[in-house]
């Protein structure tokens, strides 16, 4: 029974790689690097975003937003006036928790790929499930806010793992809390270790040139258009 | 295709309700309250825990703790010197997200059922699928923390619609945040209309005391042993 739960697993995980293939190959053909930004809810990725994108200057950003309901986020990131879509994963199995390569695929159509240097999927709040599936990114990024607490790289390892960055937000709390930033390194360094990290406060501002340093890079690594 | 996976999800949410009734004659042969602890990770489980079921006065407690990986939470509620279970459900694919019915039943001959009157479950840190598994308990209870923003009942519906409480942590950071306590209740409200509220602070003790109350009265509440 093992053997078979085993098999079916890698299955379903080899038809997202396929798929996430087929994104790559699409934002590939337009020149797009996409970033996949994942945290825990309530970390800070949409007012991150509002942050770092309001200031990309000469590089044009797209947001595919996911979430199990609502378009809250997307509402927010509109303000930016940038193309933002709005994926709802609330109709899966009481709400899928993550999103894979098919629903990202789902929504390329609406993305104007043509009209984009980078594109940022914001992902279901969630440290479990999202780090499992690729969904064709150039980078994935995750968000790790100081009032979570510093044991975190400990109870959700393979998210940790699963990212080329780790964003630490709310670092203007960081005076109120109990947080140990030298604990937090290492536990990080534990389960990733030297994965590049950033420490930002998205409500202050600060080390957001930094984030925004970073994504403009990443749209210079990725290919010319065709 | 449609139909059949909806089928299949139903079957499963069967399969575990089936077991979370088995699940609950156990609890209920020994006169054990059960409480379903959920939130995002981070919000707080372990510290209100640390301060709830330290003052429970003649009532005794025990808890199942659920994580993906390790056990730290386990290691620091094991200092309150009462029964602690450490599940882990990293063995799944890639790590599940959420405890189930049959996880729980797997750790019930590691619990000491005849001594205790009431266990926590302390799910794992998520606010989609934890949501969608009953697993034999009185009351579901979730931890929201004010640093996750007052937009989460919207984000994450079925999860503040399945509970019977809603315990509103770090409190004592209201004054160096923008959150808007009106809008939470609002948002609240408008997916759960009138569930009850406790607002805390595990970090400052303060509301804890309801807390413990309200856990208190759920073990009277509870069948008598046979």
């Amino acid at each position: 029974m093992h053997r078979t739960k085993v098999k079916v697993v890698a299955d379903a995980l080899d038809a997202n790689n396929t798929i996430a293939r087929a994104n790559r190959e699409d934002f590939d053909r337009h020149g797009v690097a996409v970033v996949n930004l994942m945290s825990a809810p309530g970390a800070g990725k949409t007012r991150l975003l509002e942050r770092a994108l309001a200031s990309l200057d000469g590089v044009r950003a797209g947001v595919l937003e996911g979430d199990v309901a609502g378009s809250f986020d997307a509402d927010r990131l509109s303000l930016l006036h940038i193309p933002v879509v709005q994926l709802n994963t609330g109709a899966g199995f009481g709400g899928e928790c993550h999103l894979d390569a098919n629903m990202v695929r789902s929504a390329i159509p609406s993305l104007p790929l043509a009209d984009l240097d980078l594109l940022v999927i914001e992902n279901v709040g969630n440290l479990v499930c999202p780090a499992e599936f690729r969904v064709g990114e150039d980078a994935r990024v995750m968000v790790s806010s100081v009032t979570e607490g510093e044991d975190k790289p400990l109870k959700y390892p393979l998210m940790f793992r699963a990212c080329e960055l780790v964003i630490v937000n709310k670092i203007d709390l960081l005076e109120h809390l109990d947080f140990d930033m030298e604990k937090f390194d290492y536990h990080l360094d534990g389960v990733h270790p030297g994965v590049p990290r950033m420490l930002v406060s998205a409500r202050t501002g600060e080390g957001i040139d930094e984030v925004r340093d970073w994504l403009v890079a990443l749209t210079t690594r990725a290919g010319a258009p065709a």
